[in-house]
């Protein structure tokens, strides 16, 4: 398998639309901004939803399910939620096709909905329509439910997993009987976000706040993760919020406390997407093809025997089979490749392409000398390692990979935090060195704004676990609370 | 915890609907036709999937994910398939909202879509339309894809999971390079469906193919699996679908053979769907409320402890976690509810209601003899056992539950599968026993079309383990091949 990959120096933005294209992770489909998920690309995002699945209701959440469409009216109910979802959306007006008279199908003109029904870009005012149903006391509280679905955001620009019309998604969606309950639920899930990308896609992140002007639609505060790709530019691999009791007012849920008094419900809402795809990806990946964190692989370890004749290759065989049995009996994922449609040569270049962490060649004269041959995709190093030590290596491999890339991803991050006390000099790394610049500002969404519009840089988070020291603010030179991070970001 | 539950003899159909929401199945939304799926019917659904996606799996199939939308242009490739399915459907014809003058949301006129898009009802077109991209050899075959997704089809009269304008399902797309294999495995996907019907869902069911008129619409042939419900009407809960190469030719998918030459690829489709939850709940379920089978419960096991002061809530604590404990070690999924805000009776008639297979309750005289009071919810029969066979006899409930369900749907089952060889016949018993009517049939629509509009009955399904014995119709009197399967049904 050729793969004539354009390179990252080449054109960073090229490299990551064909590396998705052909490692077999997703497409472009027929319908404008919609991907098709292939099997590969959805192997790694089911792997993903297992773990986050595992880890929301170990926190006690429960999932549902909610309906796909949304009456327009209901959008208008939450003034701020509106402006920030309700434009760019798919709009159901009809409910009936059918033939003209040339036979061709057309809209029936007669079957026009009375309200128009949107394609959920997200579910709060569906799901506290239905809230107000389901909470009167407190004994119904804390009420904690997650949901996995697909959403629509009509996007013009698209690009595969990090931006597209559709996307899969998973959102909770928790009331709560005091504020103070429902801050800790979003700081919570915050930290089971980051949790799962540190230690399971092995990019490291950082934990912190949005301002106000880049906060969720309706949110009081918006906490967030934010990772760095490669090419210098952020990433916000997930969103938890504190909706105060903005929804509760606006769909009147109320419930009786336990001192016999009426009170509005407090709110979080949280969400990571199939744009972690694209942040697993960008993140590790090389001009080789995928780099896949161990955790995340569907298959773990490929093997691939060499032979000349049909001899050669049941012999082979035998061993190869044996060793992907000890292997799997270890809860490995291995994957034995014995077509005889492709060369080894092949074989190497698709599983490089495709990022398995091992791959295990095994041939006449590994049998010979009881050994095989075993290549990192991380490191694209190789080693002839014994029989006798092959299964505890190999295990041991898997951790020492996947702490190998968190490491590697986390050096260049260190390596891309720039302070910077000047506007020229802020002006400067983002043009000469990108990653995340750590700077004063004034805490004003106008300086804010200027910013963005001179360098398209944006604060993306004022980060959690940073001693606040005050300074002077780069752009405008008034007092600031303590430094934020800036970047350029997906 | 009041029920209140109408009784099946009363109104089956009012039982069926009050049950589903007072065991928290499931609810109507405020999108008409659409439901909310809530957490304990969630569960249920997620258990569901859990299995068919693991015997999918078994079987070499892969997930995969492709576009809710579907341009309307699609649906007119494939003859049969627009007329059975683009009919009535959610039309997306705008992509954007705005605020008119006086502040209100209206859809943007300026904003309208070249194409009207569909949200898919079903995904052969969309999914063929990626074949094509994909499919060039026959080393691309066979390509067995499965997705798991929501898709919607406008429904004038719903009922919650058994017809809903938007519902949850599988839908495996399969494509193969001889007509052999491709009936294979639709033959096979049939069979996978009977065992998880049969094996998990504790529901016998008869397996047969479609008449042409009962067919999908693109299909050669369409297998499927009946069920039987309680008030003797039948349920089709799963079809699987040999399409030939109708979907190739109208979206020109070809690939080359080994020999060389070009030839059109073969197809299958198949799918289950959340009615499968409504067939659950109509087979076992009685007028005290759900009766789950203990592969599919939730909760297989709860604890329910009887107290009268805090010290004796403790002690019983103790003996009911410990217990808890041991059965979870054993595999089985126990809750221990221990709210202090709902009195023991409360709670027995709640998991009552909601089909809990075992409660176990444990009071202050059962510690005192080493023993725990055993209900089943299947035969509402109790038993007092001591704590040196518990563990064990719990185990082996799960079994014999699991079994008795199967065995008393099985035998209503066979006493309701009448042979008739009349047609006065036929609408007596349609009348008053219902269940499936066992009678010749001459083989063309116009009979079945006119049995239909005369009595409400379908030919469910031509039974395929059923010896064929030759015989006159019992509508017109001409000559019939072998009896069929009628039925009123869902």
């Amino acid at each position: 398998m050729a793969k004539n990959l354009t390179t990252r120096e080449e054109d960073y933005s090229k490299w990551y639309n064909e590396l998705v294209i052909k490692a077999d992770l997703a497409e472009n489909s027929g319908v404008r901004g919609c991907m098709v998920i292939k099997p590969y690309g959805y192997a790694i995002w089911e792997m993903m939803q297992a773990e986050l699945d595992r880890m929301f209701k170990e926190t006690g959440h429960q999932n549902a399910y909610f309906p796909l469409f949304i009456p327009k009216s209901y959008f208008s109910k939450e003034a701020n939620h509106v402006d920030g979802f309700a434009k760019e959306c798919a709009v159901v007006t009809h409910y009936r096709l059918k033939n003209d008279e040339d036979g061709n199908i057309i809209v029936d003109p007669d079957a026009k909905l009375e309200e128009e029904l949107i394609v959920r870009p997200t579910s709060e005012t569906i799901i506290w329509d239905t809230y107000r149903k389901w909470i009167q006391s407190y004994r119904d509280l804390p009420l904690l439910i997650n949901q996995w679905a697909n959403v629509v955001r009509w996007e013009m620009r698209t690009r595969l997993f990090l931006r597209t019309s559709e996307f899969l998604w998973q959102e909770g969606h928790t009331a709560h009987a005091t504020k103070i309950e429902a801050i800790e639920e979003a700081e919570q899930m915050m930290n089971v976000y980051a949790e799962f990308v540190e230690n399971h896609m092995a990019v490291p992140v950082v934990k912190g706040i949005k301002t106000e002007s880049e906060r969720f639609a309706g949110a009081l505060e918006t906490y967030c993760i934010e990772a760095l790709m490669q090419d210098g530019k952020a990433l916000q691999a997930g969103t938890s919020h504190f909706l105060g009791q903005n929804f509760a007012k606006a769909f009147d849920v109320k419930f009786n406390t336990k001192e016999g008094t009426q009170e509005y419900v407090w709110a979080t809402s949280w969400g990571v997407s199939t744009r972690l795809m694209g942040a697993l990806v960008m993140t590790h990946s090389d001009d080789n093809g995928l780099v896949l964190p161990p955790k995340l692989a569907p298959h773990q370890v490929v093997i691939i025997p060499i032979y000349r004749n049909d001899e050669q290759f049941d012999a082979v065989s035998e061993v190869a089979k044996n060793l992907m049995k000890e292997l799997r009996a270890k809860g490995l994922r291995v994957k034995f490749d014995d077509r005889d449609t492709q060369k080894p040569g092949w074989k190497f270049n698709e599983y490089e392409l495709k990022g398995v962490p091992v791959r295990i060649a095994i041939g006449p004269k590994d049998i010979e000398n009881g050994t095989f041959e075993v290549a990192r995709r991380d490191t694209l190093t190789k080693e002839i390692l014994s029989k006798e030590i092959i299964v505890d290596h190999i295990q041991t491999l898997m951790e020492e990979i996947q702490t190998n890339l968190f490491d590697k991803a986390e050096e260049y991050r260190k390596q891309h935090i720039t302070q910077v006390d000047t506007y020229k000099e802020f002006k400067e790394v983002l043009k000469n060195k990108g990653g995340f610049i750590s700077a004063h500002w004034d805490g004003t969404s106008e300086t804010e704004e200027r910013i963005k519009n001179e360098t398209k840089a944006t604060i993306r988070c004022i980060p959690l676990n940073m001693e606040k020291v005050v300074g002077t603010c780069v752009f405008s030179g008034k007092p600031s609370e303590g430094r934020v991070l800036f970047a350029k970001a997906y």
